[in-house]
């Protein structure tokens, strides 16, 4: 149902134009640029859910024919030493330690953010045996909620809920761990990891942060802010691939002390020894379970060595300037169209996503798919787009924009297509 | 340093020539025979260690072409809907359910078998709240040992620990779980799974059985034999690639009832709702934690559809006249070299792989590499071999029985390479 265009709309398309020149100059200039072509990004695809799932590292799909034909087809079982299958663990937990700002042997790689949540959080809760309260956040992602509440169950412990703007003035004497994520899934707020990590050790407590929606895509530095513990996702702006094994950081002051619940095998000082008691291996290594899943971590390693050289400030500071123009183009051009930001309007608050809550969003995210631009949508009625800074291009954000203006104008969001609930959005 | 033969000995070789024979008409004669050629095994290699690393199934690196390049790389998030991704837990599991005997909806596909072996241990734990004692065997697999250790600390339970010969004596009503395992992984014993259920059940306990060594090489029957929880590999004789998601068993008659500590999002029964609180999905399904790690998945449920039509109860017989030509032949062709049966004379008691107790077993089994013969070793003078039903040939056990004659008798484990200890053999 498109609509006639007024003279002022032809004013701003006119002015469009010329911002959309703007958006290639700092493209040219941008010394992350060469990044993307590192990935594989589908042609017709504007891609705004790199905070969801990551694009696939170029040389992934080799890597996969490696480690099935050669590796597993016929080394077989040799492959755990020959093809180095033992260390990969360790190995894409080094490979990653760079983008968390941490040791090389503060980060390990397995299982998933909610298995090394729950593993991470009751060990830090047997640090603090004495104190009675975990704090977390009121709106935090799910998982994190859930095992929250699960852990505190099994070791009697109290789940404070708060707003995490107030985190320092809530934390206590009382207080054993602190849980936060560091940017959250839906709003796209950054927490002040160094101050909030700092008020919980001022008062003896031990902070653990959720880096899932951060880490790849920010500036972070574990050691610097003095983090206890931290996990994350490795399949969002890290690139790992659909449900990559996530990562587990453990500050190296807890390296012997740490006791971890989910004692598996391979976490054992000597797994081959077969012993009859556990004995839990040096570092970071104790957190693992059972078997790698060497599969999905050969793409992993990949999407890794694919960021090995990345300038992480400059990550940072592209995501601010990506969400900010993203921001300014929706509000300039579609100032009455029904869109209210529901994330942080400081850059130094947000991290690499920006959500807009719409009554239609479903049906606008719907429409846009239709048209390439995918980003994705949160019950009940964001519109959350994720600006991966390491493949996304400024270009992309001002079509983006001209995508989404076309989804108003012509009120394609009205399609009844679009208004089709499926599972997954 | 060979040795001359005597005549004894060449008379034991025309029986050896003779005997070769009568194995080849057994394969030609095997109804399973056709299976082998679903799977990819080495030229010059025979594979004795499938039920550790099971061998690759042809299509498995197709399928990981497909999944990365087009799943991954077209369709990008979109996959989680369009690829069937999201369903890949439950799918497999309805795909695995007839190798164990169990009901389509009572199996699904997740984590790993330490995970997921804590999962219901505690959630069997929750359900016999005022019983004080966990009853496990003195010398199982180090992940079972360790996590029912953890798990009893956790909830504050007492763990019996006891010769399997002796369980169904021990449990008493203050019996809260037994946890065995159905294969030992290293002597290869079979317990027998109905038995100990049935005493378990008329005492009141609950039975939480590791499939690990059974499932893919034996006839499993959770429903027959009325098991209430099981966990199980699916990379060793269910050959799903290196560190494949394991499985896991919940009886319908606790889908309802059964609460267990790992809970993420995924597991919810509404994940997308992103709600505050934690209420389980139904049946099994609540046993997801975290994101399905998608490619490993890819390559097990191309595994799972090359057994689809197999006869399990032709597979268990298998197995009992694979791992008994073996013995026969070890110990008549080699009576005085050495070996020490590790494994029952009983193949009804013994599941599909045999151990050998050597003093020397470290060399034999790198000498025995070193031919292409593969079987594996545990400390501290164990030689196991696996008869993987679906992949092993009766003229593999003979020439692999040929090729230990050669290396005893021409004293090639004396070679100093294959006294060299790697971390994993």
């Amino acid at each position: 149902m498109p609509v006639r265009r007024s003279r002022d709309e032809y004013v701003r398309l006119n002015m469009a134009r010329f911002h959309r020149a703007e958006c290639e100059q700092r493209d040219a200039a941008d010394p992350l640029a060469p990044i993307r072509d590192r990935f594989v990004i589908p042609a017709h695809v504007i891609y705004l859910d790199g905070n969801s799932l990551g694009p696939m590292p170029v040389g992934a799909a080799a890597a996969m024919t490696r480690v099935t034909e050669q590796e597993w087809g016929q080394r077989l079982i040799r492959s755990w030493n020959e093809s180095g299958w033992i260390d990969a663990p360790l190995r894409l937990g080094r490979a990653l330690a760079a983008a968390v700002g941490a040791r090389a042997d503060e980060v390990i790689v397995a299982d998933s953010t909610s298995i090394n949540l729950f593993q991470l959080l009751v060990a830090a809760l047997q640090l603090r045996p004495d104190r009675s309260t975990i704090v977390a956040a009121d709106d935090d992602f799910p998982s994190d909620r859930y095992l929250v509440d699960s852990a505190a169950a099994l070791l009697q412990r109290r789940v404070e809920r708060i707003d995490p703007a107030d985190a320092i003035a809530r934390i206590s004497r009382d207080t054993a761990v602190v849980v936060f994520s560091h940017v959250h899934y839906r709003s796209g707020l950054m927490l002040d990891m160094a101050a909030i990590t700092r008020a919980a050790h001022a008062q003896g407590a031990l902070a653990l942060w959720d880096l899932s929606h951060s880490a790849g895509a920010a500036n972070l530095d574990l050691d610097g802010a003095d983090v206890d513990f931290a996990v994350g996702c490795t399949y969002k702006y890290l690139n790992g691939g659909p449900g990559a094994p996530a990562f587990s950081f453990v500050h190296e002051r807890f390296h012997t002390s740490m006791a971890t619940p989910l004692t598996g095998w391979l976490g054992h000082d000597d797994p081959f020894a077969f012993e009859a008691t556990y004995r839990p291996a040096p570092g970071v290594r104790r957190l693992q379970v059972g078997t790698p899943h060497i599969l999905s971590m050969a793409a992993l390693e990949v999407a890794l060595e694919a960021v090995a050289d990345v300038d992480w400030g400059r990550v940072r500071a592209k995501a601010m300037a990506l969400t900010q123009l993203f921001i300014d183009l929706v509000e300039s051009r579609l100032p009455h169209a029904g869109f209210v930001l529901a994330s942080p309007a400081d850059p130094h608050r947000r991290g690499a996503h920006v959500s807009f809550d719409h009554r239609h969003g479903f049906e606008i995210i719907k429409a846009l798919i239709a048209r390439g631009v995918i980003g994705d949508f949160r019950v009940p009625n964001t519109c959350r787009f994720g600006f991966s800074p390491l493949i996304t291009r400024y270009v992309d954000v001002w079509d983006a924009v001209d995508h989404l203006v076309c989804v108003i104008e012509n009120e394609e969001w009205r399609d009844p297509a679009h208004s089709v609930r499926s599972f997954v959005t």
